[in-house]
């Protein structure tokens, strides 16, 4: 067999299918973990909460899978930006709805009666970054044919604060990415633009903004995945012994 | 189960392990390659390839674990810089040695007769990059205490050379990654430094050259394996039936 190093699963929509893009959270993470935790994207760019969760359960592993495959050891979800959208989009998932997605999403990896429960896998929940509704109008009407606006600054805040509710009923951390850079911005949506390229996705400014606030996350709630925590799967080069490589490069738990 | 996304491994020194950071091409096929195939970064720095094998034979999934973990579609192995060390440092690798491990690498994934054989890895082999010796003597007789130079220009070249002569004898493509950024330098060993950060790791111009000769490689001895090739695994939002999304986001072969 050959489970080497286990992984942090990156799970969300387009926010975090784009998280490899240049100096973006998920390279960054990756860059963090290496020769610790792979770090693997599955976002998926459009999807909502009720198209993505038959997908995660086949990203998960099953019980009886865990013993081949990688553990995941952090699972980060990232959801809302496109179950936000507005009627009559297929993309809209009620705010109801939404949140009772999200917390049958950490049912599947914490619940002892789901299929995919995993006592080592730890999740963290992000909310949907704020709305620049002036950047996405100028965005949709530049479109041929133009379109009109499809989310609105205070419901994308609705589903922010939904996630927040998620995460207190089902008792895993948040990352409040909406506040972080809301605030970043003085609370001024028009200065959203440093953070957002179309008025919906992170610029590397934003990225910064949520890898600073889950990687702060990560060390306060769950101290032992930090990156700084964890030893390399395979010893430095310091380490081997020169004489005998082989039993001295066994790989190791990170 | 859960063998999601088959995948990319990237098997090498401390120029692979670096392959995440700014712009480097771990994270740009990473990018590339989202929603296809999981990039696997299995660099280890400072490591030659004596002792990289015992590491390889932990990570390439045996016959009988291929069932389960996600199939190794590529392995590109990039190896050399530091098996070219001159002596007496315990990194140095005698030339037909190094030559000798570097075909052990390919026989592992391709010889009927390894335990690791799979068929369907594909393998690209990449030839150290040359080394700046005057920026690698000033970085090193900068530290405390000094270090004298421990690689010579021309010692990499036959290192190179090596790696072309266990492409060409194992049968399987090589990227000349040296001749590519020392005609990039206009063969000028000074020139080196703008793709060399300290005359022996790449700078992300360096890793630029890499990525666009590894991308040319791929498109014309496997052109299955491009990026623009393969499909998502699972189907973007709007091929999903939104009325019963389920059966249409099934998991599909990239």
């Amino acid at each position: 067999m050959a489970n080497v190093q286990d992984a942090i699963m990156l799970f969300g929509d387009s926010i975090t299918q784009a998280g490899w893009a240049e100096d973006a959270f998920g390279a960054r993470l990756a860059n963090a973990y290496s020769r610790k935790l792979d770090v693997l994207n599955r976002g998926l760019a459009g999807y909502n909460t009720d198209w993505a969760i038959p997908v995660l359960e086949q990203c998960l592993p099953t019980q009886q899978g865990q013993q081949y495959l990688p553990k995941v050891r952090l699972l980060v979800v990232w959801f809302g930006a496109n179950d936000a959208v507005i009627k009559p989009s297929p993309q809209h998932v009620p705010l109801p709805k939404f949140i009772e997605n999200i917390k049958y999403i950490v049912h599947l990896a914490h619940s002892a009666e789901s299929p995919y429960y995993s006592p080592s896998t730890k999740i963290i929940l992000i909310t949907p970054p704020p709305v620049n509704t002036h950047q996405r109008a100028a965005d949709l009407g530049s479109r041929d044919p133009p379109l009109a606006l499809d989310r609105l600054f205070d419901t994308t805040k609705q589903y922010a604060d939904g996630v927040k509710e998620a995460a207190a009923t089902s008792k895993v951390p948040v990352v409040d990415i909406w506040t972080a850079i809301w605030n970043a911005a003085g609370e001024n949506e028009e200065a959203l633009s440093r953070y957002l390229s179309d008025g919906l996705h992170l610029t590397p400014d934003g990225y910064t903004v949520a890898y600073e606030a889950l990687m702060k996350t990560v060390a306060a709630e769950y101290p032992e995945l930090h990156h700084e925590k964890l030893q390399y799967v395979f010893p430095a080069w310091t380490e081997v012994d020169w004489s005998n490589p082989r039993p001295s490069v066994q790989k190791r738990e990170a």
